[in-house]
């Protein structure tokens, strides 16, 4: 049978968060995003990575929700389909950009990210990556975000500050 | 957005095998599949737990099998998708008689299992667990295995026992 | 075997942070000593719990060193040893105020603290908690830290911030 | 400040049983103890690595005891204290053999292992090592077990198989 063949974004955010012990504290420095692509048995996918930045999302520019909308559209002509991994905050910016930038991509484009950092024993990191690298596989052409145990699609998506997750608004 | 509602079924296997220290051997004795849903965020589902049976799959019988493909098929009508955890070395038996036995099910259901029990910090259990309940929200009607980032539909499913995964025969 | 009775006495640190998901910091909020004697097999000792602060060592006063150093003083004649989880950065001070105050306790002082919180998966947290647990043991009277494989003797020991652990000078 | 020799003698056991996931059983392969030092910040020692042999210990013959209680006494002389992982079924059986073959060593020789194999997320392999590793530093010569946070010195030591930890016998 024939992988798929899946392109990762990485553009930084929580998941990809490390601790530096000398300052003691959380921030974005090197991706650990290997580290947990390791972790897993991706036994269905070739997967291609693609280090576009690596900011927290609240740091991000309008140019920069629009360049990572360009890059998705584009690898998803190039892939079977693509993974992006950001910074929850500015996620569903970057969803609602893809769909007014690309509309139905030619393969289905899948943000992900978490609300606690890899590094910490309790993340949710490793279960948003494993969902959405599933999700990209059987979902139809679209835009969407897995996290959480659930797929959402775009537009019409938003994180709900209170709950910590993303929901549809109606 | 209403939650979907999930059967989940266990029937023993690998991947909720403990260790015990007196004896120093891994076994088949209580359920950590709590404890495994109890570490992920399940915002996209209600689970209903069926605790069916606790069988390294290697001792089933051929009622065994044919007890699980009515109970699953049974569960497609009442829940929106059924995941049952199997031990990997009889899964495909239960997934080819559920074929037999129901055809297309009412709503999805999807088998996974693990090669390495959970207990085991280099676990697949949580990986696996965490496709099998994802996939069954997006997957239409039919028998699958989600396990090491791959899903695949019944009939047709092989163990393949030198490489620790499932393939497709063609 | 009589058990030893030991005074376990905490006073916060980076041993003790836990992540905050919604403001995405590490902060000292709530006891995670529980948590970590739990996962530890303690056959040898009685454990007391002595709450007495939870605050990052840098915002520790005179008086708080002072307060810390009687305490200890005072415990150290109620128990067989006592041991102290405390900041890294204000450790040494402690440490040699329980000399000043004290002199040569009644039963082995111990402190103990970490780099790297026990939330993060390559916490050293444990470690260093199960070697002062032990050290306390065995040691003679006297005022000490136990850390990263390491034993040292007060007066006379300083952090080393560049190498992120304790060193005697000379 | 100097830094202590130690030598790390391996001989199997429970510490260091690895799982084969294709026949699903816990096996002494391996050894996964350069795995667990590294994951130990280990700043007082110079730890040399003496692999004497992986044997389960039900399976050690009486020649075995005494080549372990040699090539121990022979450590004991030429570093600044000597750790031995043992299988705890036949480590008291060693333990007495020391003794009897070396006396009292000259430096000290601590012995430790595990009822629950490094592999499980449960594992005492970690602070048991850890013990011993401190243990031998603070110690005066003679012949110990180190686990379970406590020491115990030989002869007179024996393995409680109902609580699954040693204690002097009186």
């Amino acid at each position: 049978m024939k992988k798929k063949q899946i392109a990762l974004i990485s553009t930084g955010g929580t998941i990809e968060k490390t601790y530096d012990e000398l300052s003691g504290v959380l921030a974005n420095k090197v991706s650990v995003l290997d580290v947990m692509l390791a972790s897993l048995e991706l036994r269905g996918v070739v997967v291609q990575r693609v280090a576009l930045m690596n900011k927290d999302s609240l740091d991000m520019t309008a140019e920069d929700h629009t360049h990572i909308a360009e890059i998705a559209g584009h690898m998803a002509k190039l892939a079977d389909g693509v993974v992006i991994v950001h910074g929850t905050d500015r996620l569903a910016n970057s969803g609602e950009r893809v769909v007014e930038v690309v509309g139905t991509p030619a393969s289905p484009i899948v943000f992900t990210g978490a609300m606690r950092p890899y590094e910490l024993r309790s993340t949710d990191a490793i279960q948003n990556l494993t969902e959405a690298m599933l999700a990209v596989q059987i979902l139809p052409p679209g835009v969407y975000v897995a996290m959480h145990n659930q797929v959402l699609q775009f537009p019409g998506v938003v994180k709900d500050r209170t709950a910590g997750t993303f929901v549809k608004y109606s």
